[in-house]
């Protein structure tokens, strides 16, 4: 085994690939096209290989160095039955780990450090590290989890939209300003709910944190469900003297000021989630050489 | 135009006829395939037709009689664009008139006079009639509005199971059986709440009322909500001295204990939507008649 680790960001949009030297120095970086191991196995196993060779080209090594290098791969859905152990089986790395994409986000964010980690995007997902061990809760999706996600906040401005119309809630800028956009018409809005992914409510997430900045009353109270959700999670992941809460995702520092209560506990996270995984991959590489020497 | 007056209630499981004299006592029923307008237009209309025939066999007239007969076809998506005018004209009575399952529920449930009706089933909607105006407010699907269907209820049992298995929220009996229900697996969970359809979700709604009977915590917190959302829209459309308020649909009776508070108003159902329909047809027969004396 050469002396390379390669830590690899396997994401829905894109896998991106570090290289580095086993003091951890990064020498090379990759990118390629995305990895959703449940939906096209395939394809991302593809995608997850070309980076890490991008990122071998870019340090400037031979691709066939691939074969030599010590890597971890972080990628959603690695815990879900024997999806990880048939992918580490699958690459061509000397040797392969792969771990979900929330224990690299965890290892990026706080180092080897205890905290907890909650990410913030599409979804809301939280993982506590408390004397080395892992805990993770949430992620089950929007629509029977996610309370704090995006693609909740979004959902909820339309079925208070919705309410707003009947009148049986009161209307505010927000609801006005999505029932214009809708024509004026719940079927519209009920339309577009009944097919939208995700990603489709979740786009509607700055926009109800913009207006609740503003005291919108309908946006303020979405928010504070939400942050009240998240102080819900976080209560059952704490410990008396838990050092950090790292904020992570698209949505970490619109929340940020309906977390007050949790201000002292908030951190910023080191390192992004593809650092994270290259730091798990210099610690495989250095596990390696210490047991084979 | 003979002086016979056919009710159909279209439902999206089947159509049920019934043909009355003008004064509108009825004198034949009749069956058939389910009326989903909006998604199969053609057997709709075949099933609509075909059930009014039946009711005319029944009743021992000849199947020609249904070129003479006025009749009223209650129906949901009436109200959705021009889909009522279409199926107006398409239909083989001398007379036809195509109003929404709403109103012949309404009819039916109230008579002429005014009031409030609710319908608690897979779904969830309220219609009110005041100084002989309508109101209708719901009704929306469960994705985004619905508070108070069964549909709701079910996909809030599946959230707050995920909640108690994650320890974010209690577990209590009811928890713990649908934990167990899906092999104490929220990956179970999950998969089945992203292909349920509304009345997957509703089979549990009788399971929450019977633990929230039993005061199991979380399904009185489900129930609780429902209610407190029923109320919302009770508000909404309530009036001082309106007369009565009818609960309709297969939750009607499970949701009375929760809605004390609405008791004195709390009114049974003078009859069906089908005798509804009746009614309304008769109605037409007779102003028809008044309308070419």
């Amino acid at each position: 085994m050469t002396e390379l680790a390669i830590g690899i960001d396997g994401g829905g949009t894109s896998c991106r690939a570090a290289i580095a030297d086993r003091n951890g120095t990064i020498i090379g970086r990759g990118k390629s096209g995305p990895a959703n191991i449940l939906s096209d196995l395939d394809n991302s196993l593809l995608n997850i290989a070309d980076s890490a060779r991008q990122a071998l080209r870019d340090a400037g090594l031979a691709a066939e160095t691939i074969s030599s290098v010590a890597a971890v791969v972080g990628v959603a859905g690695a815990n879900v039955t024997d999806y990880g152990q048939r992918i580490e089986k699958a690459l061509p790395f000397a040797e392969g780990r792969v771990v979900t994409d929330a224990l690299i986000a965890l290892q990026g964010a706080l180092g080897d450090a205890d905290g907890i980690v909650g990410a913030f995007g599409t979804g809301s997902v939280y993982n506590a590290r408390k004397d080395g061990r892992l805990n993770g809760i949430g992620g089950w999706g929007f629509v029977v989890g996610d309370q704090a996600s995006g693609a909740r906040l979004g959902r909820d401005l339309m079925e208070r939209s919705l309410l707003a119309h009947d009148g049986v809630r009161p209307a505010s800028p927000i609801t006005d300003a999505v029932m214009a956009e809708y024509g004026n018409d719940p079927e519209h809005i009920v339309e577009f709910a009944h097919s939208a992914r995700p990603t489709d409510f979740a786009r509607y997430a700055p926009v109800v944190f913009e207006h609740a900045a503003k005291g919108d009353a309908v946006a303020v109270g979405i928010v504070t469900d939400a942050a009240t959700a998240i102080g819900e999670s976080l209560e059952a992941l704490l410990w008396p003297n838990c050092p950090s809460i790292c904020l992570l995702g698209g949505l970490a520092e619109a929340y940020e000021p309906w977390l007050s209560r949790y201000r002292p506990l908030l951190a910023k996270p080191k390192n992004d989630a593809l650092h994270g995984a290259v730091e798990l991959a210099v610690k495989l590489l250095n596990e390696r050489q210490r047991g084979s020497a």
